[in-house]
């Protein structure tokens, strides 16, 4: 499948039908992933807060992890190392145990596996990957999800405004940082590693609150500060809002606002991950670069196992 | 106390005596900080494993927080308006409470309070806030103090490397990219911070293994990369040591490494963190700005309460 087909893809992705089936009780959720899945669990943590979550990118389990954890592995290709490592220590450690993941060797470890489609991009397989989650634990309305899928296809036909905004990247090569909020600081991060991915250019993330105790006082300097295009997500709460207008007023920051489409927190989630989709592709062809090739990674994972 | 004689005081701080006194049975730990204040969370829930550990960065608690749970607010001045709100929830819902602060509000509310001496930057107090999870949770050793002291003051008479850093980034306008790795990741974090309010400089911190599953992309372009420098902390073990000099070797990319001192995690963890301070302390003396400046956030505060 070409790359913008993968990435067209999503729009069919969140009307996948699965979800982690009966529970037992647990006290604390552990989600293991790296890259492109793991963001998944990442989007998640923010979402669910009827429980801790903690998102591991690392070999080993914390210590608490046992009895009363929900362990969630997730690997597209089933091949991760990190992820095999942690799934194996919580086998060990009794965790109750889910796999979300196409293949590889995570799908032959004889535990509960949500079996996702193969053959994309993990990073383009998101929707497959964060199905499970939002279907057991956040909304498992099916016609929220239609909702979703028209929003997404209309900007399939329709992303004048995302090359537009890549466009004026390229031309001058500005490195993007996106500032995003609760509960979308991980898609602030989702589009830092899309841009990192697919356009090939450094990218960084980061959120209002916690950046004004901080990253607001290099704002008001000039140090290097017109490399950056700073892209600051919209819709939220009066609060946070009035921060980000107060933010670029004294410190005379340009924020390129975002505004997400849709009437809930999920619709907007994904419109915003859609958006960031197509501005990093766009990117990707205004620098005539193959959005698809990481090859970079595969050499590496290559390397690392001499 | 000139800002220098704070960034020193951290030698001193170390050796603070305090911990959160005898603790009720409790399965989750919520953490309220902003800032120069949340770091000391941050940095402890990377060293403790033993319960999950949330860090919260906004106004309000999630869901799962009540009797089960130790809340540990922090605020250095005691007035910050997300840890004030949080603290509020987490009486409300019954939650066992520590406070951590020098003064303000937070020390008002009639609660099992840990008070620091004031009179610091919030982001120069890092000893004084974080030496009660320390000792609490980690390490109640005062010999282990006592090295780290003797390790940070031979840091404070000598910090020529340190400089030699901060003159190689002003001389050239560089951004800083500050490489961690577990469980050093908020001490790349903390560096980042550090070059945002003392350097008044952009800077961003991220780390292995993750970044090899997006940021090594870019790492082989060429987009803009002569504007970063890249500095990767070095002592790691050897899976993550290999990493690093494979993504160096295969993206062309200079690591500047950071080789910590330290016989324990504890000695090399503050060394770095110190090691930081001087590196960012330093660069505002090139740039000829004052360290201790932050008075862009001030105004924001004023403006916010508007």
């Amino acid at each position: 499948m070409e790359f913008l087909e993968q990435l067209r893809d999503l729009s069919k992705q969140v009307k996948f039908k699965a979800n982690f089936g009966k529970l037992s009780e647990f006290s604390n959720i552990v989600v293991s992933g790296m890259g492109g899945s793991g963001i998944a669990g990442n989007i998640f943590s923010e979402l669910y807060t009827k429980a801790p979550v903690q998102v591991i990118s690392d070999y080993n389990l914390p210590e608490y992890a046992g009895r009363n954890t929900l362990f969630i592995g997730i690997s597209y290709s089933g091949n991760t190392e990190e992820t095999l490592s942690a799934t194996r220590e919580a086998i060990k450690m009794g965790c109750q145990i889910r796999l979300v993941t196409s293949g590889g060797e995570l799908s032959e470890l004889g535990q509960d596996t949500v079996k996702v489609p193969g053959g994309l991009q993990p990073r383009a397989a998101l929707g497959y990957l964060i199905k499970p989650f939002l279907s057991t634990f956040v909304d498992d309305n099916e016609g929220e999800y239609e909702r979703i899928s028209g929003l997404l296809e209309r900007m399939d036909t329709n992303n004048g405004e995302q090359s537009i905004l890549a466009e004026e990247l390229a031309k001058n090569t500005l490195i993007p940082v996106i500032l995003g909020y609760p509960p979308f600081r991980w898609i602030a991060y989702r589009w830092k590693t899309q841009f990192n991915e697919n356009s090939k250019v450094l990218a960084f993330s980061s959120f209002f609150p916690e950046l004004n105790h901080n990253e607001t006082v290099p704002f008001r300097d000039t140090y290097k500060k017109d490399v950056f295009r700073f892209i600051a997500f919209g819709g939220a709460d009066q609060r946070i809002e009035k921060r980000i207008g107060i933010t670029s007023e004294i410190t005379k920051t340009d924020f390129l606002r975002i505004e997400p489409k849709g009437e809930t927190v999920l619709q907007r989630m994904f419109y915003l991950i859609h958006y960031g989709d197509y501005v990093t592709y766009h990117l990707a062809k205004y620098r005539n670069l193959d959005p698809e090739d990481v090859s970079v990674i595969t050499e590496l994972k290559n390397r690392l196992r001499e």
